[in-house]
């Protein structure tokens, strides 16, 4: 945030341009958040904390005092599952009651925790990657997905930056394709040996004792452990516990949600079917088309996120240590 | 086949264009088959014996005996896990040391018993299927993969002509999206109603109750059962078993390969990258494009097909019934 102005990456133009956009008012940002321009469980949290900020700024300008208010539920209507949103929405709108420039200040504040959560998850998770390993990993939870560092792949880069050998498998991650765009892309930027893989060959791969270890991040965290993250991540976490291949998922305690009990009080998001039936990206000449990549008159379902059992996770890499995911290891953890 | 000539739907064309297009020579089969213009197990045994066939008379009219030992070993290298290919090739090609016409003859009856196969396969599976029940799928095991009928649809398809209610779910089935292309394209013309979802989405949808039997074809199944089919077979398998759904494989006994003791002895292919990496469609002017959809300077993984362990499969639906998928069931029905 610089002035009253939001900088942020245009994720859906990435891996094929690198352009930095200004979103000028609130509203400007959670266009950006509900067309995924900025997506990412911590980049999400980010941003929303400095629209509601904005909001506050903007409230004074226009002489509105009713615009926070407003712009507290339309930010928060943006994306219904992530959890560091609601988070940073709710942090923001408080400090906002006493001053815009507090508003300000707690959503910098946010943003800066988060890049050094992100920090330390690659330190905890770092203790578990050994030399040789290979990773898998789905969706994107790197640094674009946060502040900075990310968290699934915070460890990988700070493994690698110690001179530990690691290559990752990035899950396509259909129908977004955050692990062939996003994933390999920041891969590539730091030079880690890696491999896009179709989503549906990571059980195979697996069984064939090729992964080592998988890595996800998380979208929200339920008391009890029962973890929000993209779609196919549950399916990830049972062909796992099927092969004894330990599964982790890498968060920060700000996506933790104490009010869900379980799983089953986090919502899922349903997004267009037009996701999954069209594709964009460029031709050889670098000239980008939307296409059909499905039989007409068909129509797709499109949940974006699932629901991983704690059963099935073989902890959590926190900012405060790798803890189990059950909610008494949970509770004693943030209540430290 | 009419005259010499083979006669095939060009399925990479579907769903946007239906066309069929004529191979003159066993070389023009191979092409076929090996850019999967011709797929499906039962549709590659059919175009393999027919290739088999037209080497044949091609021998005779070229003056050249070497060339159906030479177009045994070629029709033989275009897809490595098919064992339909093999099984018609080796069937023709003995027919053919007797003389062309019988090579046609047995080439003929490949086709034919398939279609017969195909269409016991859906009376014995339309057993399983009750009145309101929600089917996935992995990938294309409908008549377009076969000479008629299909497999794991042919049940479906009787299901749905007695009035049965039914709702398949496709999985999409990344790379080639043989279940958005073909599977929804062939359930569209038989008006049963569907829906294309990400292969990430299988097991959240079985986790939340919404499917109630699995069926999938097979590209070979080994002596104890094993089965290899599309790339991510396996890992609905393994999300079937967790969540206590029945999983079926559904296939004629001319996929069976008893000289594969188990699953590890059946070759898997490795296809190129670049099936991974493109996509091919058309945009809203009906004009196709190839597109780039994952980040450029990474490389990508496409193992073909993945072996399900017999453990996982609820059963195999033959034309003889549906049996276990276990080496004594197997053997005892073959030999029968």
């Amino acid at each position: 945030m610089e002035g009253s102005s939001v900088f942020f990456i245009e994720q859906n133009l990435l891996p094929f341009e690198f352009r930095i956009a200004e979103a000028l008012t609130f509203t400007a940002c959670c266009h950006a958040i509900r067309t995924m321009q900025v997506r990412g469980a911590g980049a999400i949290g980010a941003m929303a904390g400095f629209a509601m900020a904005q909001a506050f700024t903007e409230a004074f300008f226009r002489d509105d005092p009713a615009l926070p208010a407003r712009a507290r539920t339309e930010i928060g209507s943006t994306r219904p599952t992530a959890r560091n949103l609601f988070h940073a929405v709710e942090k923001v709108y408080s400090a906002g009651l006493r001053s815009a420039k507090e508003a300000v200040a707690e959503a910098l504040a946010i943003a800066d925790k988060d890049a050094e959560d992100s920090r330390r998850i690659g330190e905890y998770g770092n203790q578990l990657i050994r030399d040789g390993y290979r990773i898998e990993t789905h969706c994107n939870a790197g640094w674009l997905a946060f502040v900075d560092y990310g968290t699934a792949l915070s460890p990988v880069y700070l493994a690698h930056q110690q001179g530990k050998k690691v290559f990752v498998y990035a899950d396509e991650t259909r129908p977004r394709s955050q692990g062939a765009r996003l994933t390999a892309w920041e891969l590539n930027q730091a030079g880690i040996p890696h491999a896009i893989i179709p989503d549906n060959a990571g059980a195979w791969l697996m069984s064939q004792g090729k992964i080592d270890i998988i890595i996800t991040g998380a979208d929200r965290i339920a008391a009890n452990g029962d973890t929000a993250n993209k779609i196919g991540t549950f399916e990830k976490a049972i062909a796992a516990r099927a092969m004894g291949i330990p599964f982790y998922i890498a968060s920060p305690f700000s996506t933790f949600d104490l009010n869900c009990k379980s799983g089953k009080d986090i919502p899922i998001e349903e997004r267009s079917q037009d996701e999954v039936l069209y594709m964009e990206g460029p031709d050889d000449k670098g000239i980008i088309h939307r296409i059909r990549v499905a039989s007409p008159g068909s129509a797709a379902l499109n949940p974006a996120f699932d629901i991983t059992p704690a059963g099935y996770i073989s902890g959590i890499i926190t900012e405060k240590g790798i803890i189990q995911a059950d909610e008494e290891a949970i509770r004693k953890v943030i209540s430290d």
